[in-house]
Formats: structure tokens, sequence, C-alpha cells
């Protein structure tokens, strides 16, 4: 929830405006992409009416939403004139190469929204309101729509993991990527090792977007496809490293032993396990963005959590893994945590 | 938008995926109102168990929602209990006097949420996709649940209207309070002055809020009801105060200057026209609450906006008033213009 989260100190009923339209702030957004306003600004700065006709919009909606966005940090505004500011210039202007624009489509999916609907509901029974196991249902169609539009997002935490997953071991690897969706992390694993071979486990219509991105950087060659429920399929083996990258929020903790346990099983001794997750700290309310990803858990899935560094060892150690270490990874709110198979 | 707003300086894309997910933000303030959590926590300091069965929720959602209203500030967590912030005690406790968490259902309406799923093509059309006049559109039953929920936020400016409205007059005075919703801007003034009359102008439906709360006051007497549209209908007069709160921002300037028109025929001369709005600063994109109110005109009225002063007084001049004044409401987003009848 990063900027706007805050300990009210004095009470505040600006606070309570605040949260309860803070849906506008997403929809902002969200409609600024869609009209395709930050390539517009990024053609140069102009004023509504120039921005209006390069959006085929209307200046009265150009106009207030260039000025919601200034207020936001998404534009800067000077006379009447709007320009980027340096996020909107990085990561929403689609030219730039490091634009997440497209993470708009996952996050404003109806997987993500409808239960947000609900959500009393939900804090009620305890569960998503999403039918059959929510966004874990098998064959899901919105992991497709993650693995296309959360890829570049995803893609400045792949050196990391990958460095640390790689750490020390040279040669041949093998590597078994769990829920692979858009491939980006074993992908990372075998730019980085030219002897590793990746075998990529997820739905088979997510497959495809994960091995177009392996042809992409050439390492189809060795990246291989295993379709089909990381608790059901043989996962072969045995592996050096297995990824389990935004994976195990989603089940409760039996489950995620159960599934660390068939890990170890196809691991080699001394084999890494290694997850990519939203931890939070202990106290479960910091920092901010893999706290607040516990919510998320609750409106989508039917058990899932995010979990601390302690639960996640528990549940490693209960599965047989030994040295669990945590790794945050620098500017993001991600964090790596490493079991090693005995 | 307060807390959530700043002008990123460094490039953040944490800055992009927390707007992304601020709908989360009003989803659980939503929901915590809903399943009365902020009862369950008034009652004493509790675990998330406890605090479950207080509301006969789920033990999983109400740890989750609570460690999610902590990030917000919306409660302090000391181990695993939960207990009021200043703010939750104060505004969102039904408990207290203060408590203003009515508005969650005027500002959780479908009036306020649906345009917002629709903003992409609001910002190409440039008005409401609502039906007819959006918000505006006459007898729309949404203004008796504005009038029923929104009276607690609008309670604390009151004071302040009442008395600037009232500044220097004693005596009989006959006040019209124009879209006077729950009405408790007229019955301020009828309670400070004795021999104040005041007619409020609404639709009927609305009118039996406004009427209710004069009675629970002790002014009905003393308050008379002008149902119909204030385009419409005959004013009477002549007055010496004229209210318009909340109002102007729902229409253009052509609009607003025809019926400032009609407020200043109805008005003794030295009347006063005293107007509460959201009123940003000439760069229309600061302060953010009021600033910000434009994008809720854009997506919800066809031709309303949040108007700075310049232009309120460029309207009320248009209209014929004089020696037009700006008084920010201390402690609120709100500012109070005044205008005097020739």
């Amino acid at each position: 929830m990063g900027t706007g989260t805050q300990t009210a100190q004095a009470p505040s009923p600006a606070l309570i405006f605040d949260t309860l339209l803070a849906f506008e702030r997403t929809a902002a957004l969200r409609a600024a992409i869609e009209v395709d306003l930050f390539r517009a600004v990024g053609q140069g700065p102009a004023d509504a009416a120039e921005l209006a006709r390069r959006c085929s919009a209307s200046p009265r909606g150009v106009r207030i939403l260039c000025d919601y966005l200034t207020i936001m940090g998404f534009l800067e505004k000077q006379d009447s004139r709007y320009r980027h500011t340096a996020t909107s210039a990085a990561f929403l202007d689609p030219r730039s190469p490091s634009c997440i624009a497209s993470t708009a489509r996952f996050l404003g999916s109806p997987l993500m929204l409808d239960p947000f609907n609900h959500l009393a509901d939900i804090v009620r029974n305890g569960r998503t309101t999403l039918p059959g196991e929510g966004s874990v249902e098998p064959e899901n169609p919105a992991w497709v729509e993650f693995a296309h539009s959360m890829a570049p997002m995803m893609a400045p935490m792949a050196g990391p993991l990958g460095e640390l997953a790689l750490n020390g071991l040279s040669g041949p690897v093998k590597v078994l990527d769990i829920a692979a969706g858009h491939g980006l992390f074993g992908i990372e694993v075998a730019k980085r090792n030219p002897q590793a071979r990746v075998v990529a486990l997820d739905w088979a219509p997510v497959l495809e977007v994960a091995v177009a991105n392996a042809r992409k950087v050439g390492v189809a060659d060795r990246y291989e496809r295993l379709p089909g429920s990381a608790f059901e399929v043989d996962y072969g083996g045995p592996y050096d490293i297995v990824l389990l990258t935004n994976f195990l929020h989603h089940f409760d903790p039996p489950t995620c032993v159960t599934l660390l346990k068939k890990v170890r099983a196809a691991s080699r001794p001394g084999g890494r396990a290694a997850t990519l997750e939203f931890v939070p700290n202990e106290d479960r309310v910091s920092p901010p963005i893999p706290a607040g990803f516990s919510l998320t858990m609750l409106a989508t899935t039917p058990t899932g959590d995010a979990y601390t560094f302690s639960e996640l060892k528990q549940m490693y150690q209960e599965a047989g893994f030994g040295n669990v270490t945590a790794h945050p990874v620098p500017m993001s709110p991600h964090t790596v945590v490493i079991g090693t198979a005995p």
C-alpha cells in the first residue's frame, strides 16, 4: 500500500473519506492506461485540449483526468501543460522498456475485482466468493492473463532470484519451475547457466506464454513443458533447483507442506527449493505491500495467505528441508526464501 | 486524497501497484463497517478470534481484515490484539457521536461506483455513463440516501457556515436552503437565530429527511418545505440568506449563472448567497481532496466540476452579486463562498 499507508496520530475524517474514495484512484489510472494517455504525454508536454486530440478523447474528460493523475503523482502540471513524472516516464509510457502498464489488465480482471464487491461476505465466511477454488481453480484462464500482463512487473525480480538460486552451482543443472507462468524465472536461470535445463510446470495454455518467452531469448532448446497441476503431475527429476514463485500464498500451510514434500522428493541431495513471495514481518502488518497482500488472498482464494518467514521456515522444515534462509529482493516488496534438501 | 497523495520524486513501480490495488482499501473499510467490526473493537481490545465471535464472522476473515485495517491506520495492533486508533474511535465506532461510518453507504452506492467501471468511456465522451442527467437526474433516489448517510460528515461544517451566513445579521431573517438534503445547514441558521424562518428546497422525498432533522432540534415550526427542482419552482422571498450547499458543482458555469440569477432575484438588497463547495486552488491540482473531487463530477454528472474561487467569483458577478469572498472551513476540505445582492 506504499505511499497511502500511515498510522493516523490525530483523529482524521479525511483518512476515512480518502479511503472510501480510493477506488477512484484505481479507476483513474486504469482509464488513463486504457485511453493511452501516457503514450500521448510521452509525445511531448501538452495541454488538455492537445492531449485530448492525441487520445481521441474529450477535452473535459482528459483535463479532469490529467489533473487527478497530477494529484496522484503520475503527471506533472505546469501552467496548463502536463508532462511525465519520473514514474510515468519509466513505468507507464508504453515506449519505455520498463513499462508495467499491462499489469492493470490482470490487477483489473474480474478475478481480482469481483470478490471485493462481496468482501463483507468473504469476511463472514472466511473464503472467496469466487466459484470452486477461486483463483486456484484448475485451468483458471486468469493465469494466462497473469502470464501475459504481469511479466513486466516480475521481470526485475528474475535477476536476483536467478543469482540466489544458482549461487555456487555451476555445470549442468536441472531446474523445475513450478507455476512457471510467464516463465521468466526459469528462463533467467537458463540464461545465466548455459548448461541448465528447465522443466516448466503450469497449465498447458499458460505454458504457451512461457515457451514463447523462452524462444525470444534463445533458450527454448533447454526448456521443456510439464503441463498440469503441481499437486498431481509426476515431477520427474531429480532437480538441483526447484522454483516456487508466487505460488505458496494460494494455499493453507498443510497444503504447502504437502507440496514441499513432493518438491523435496524430486530434489537431488543438496538441491534447493527457492520461493519468491510477499513475506510480511512477524507482526503481519508491515511492510505495507507484503502484509496487505494477505487481503488479496482472503478475497480470491479459499485458504491462502501471505506467510511470514517463520511460517515459511516451519513449512520447509516439516517437509524435510534444512538451512532455510530469507533474502529480501532489493528495491522490491518480494523476498526469496531458500531451503536445502537433505 | 489526503495521505495517499504525493508527487513521486524517484520512479516508483510501487506507486503504480499501490494505485491499481487502491480499490482494495475501499472494499476493506466498507466490509469492516458492514460486519460492524468497529463496534466490536470498541467493546475492548481483543484478538481476531474474539472479534470474530463478536461479529459472527470467520477468524480467518477477521484476522486478515484487521491486519489490513491496521496497515491503513484504522486499528492498532499490539501482540495479537487490536484496538481503536484515534480515528476509528472518533469516526468509525457507531457509539461515537461523531461517527461518520454511514457515509460508506452513499459513497459506496451504485450512483458513485458504477460510472467508475466505465471511466475510460467517460473520458472519451466527456460525460457520465449514468442514464439521463446522472446524479442530477430529477428525483434521483440517491439524494435520499445522501441526506441520510452523509449528514454526519457534513454536520461539522454547519456551525462555520451558519456563523458566516448570519454574520452581522440579527432579528427576523428569512432563509432559503436550496438542495437542502439533510437540512443541517438551514437548521443551523434556525438554531442560531430564533427569529429565522427557513424554506427548504429539495425533492419531496429528500425533504422528509430534512424535516425530521428540523423536528429533532425543535425548529420545525420555523421550517417550511418547498418541494421540486431548484431550476423550476418559484422561490418566493425575498430572502436575507440563500444557502447553496454542495450544489453548483453538479452543473456547468452557464447553468450555475442562470441559477444564481434566480437566487439574486429572490434576494433582498444586501441579502447573501452562501455556497459550501470543494474549491481547488487555481492550479486545479491542490489541495488533494477539493481538486480530486472534480473526477467524481466527471464520472457522475454530464457537465459538473469542482470550481476554483475565481470561477465561482465570476459566476456570482455575472449573476449580479458583489463583494464575493472565500472562507475556508477550518479542519475541513470545504470552502464557503459568499456574495451580496445589490
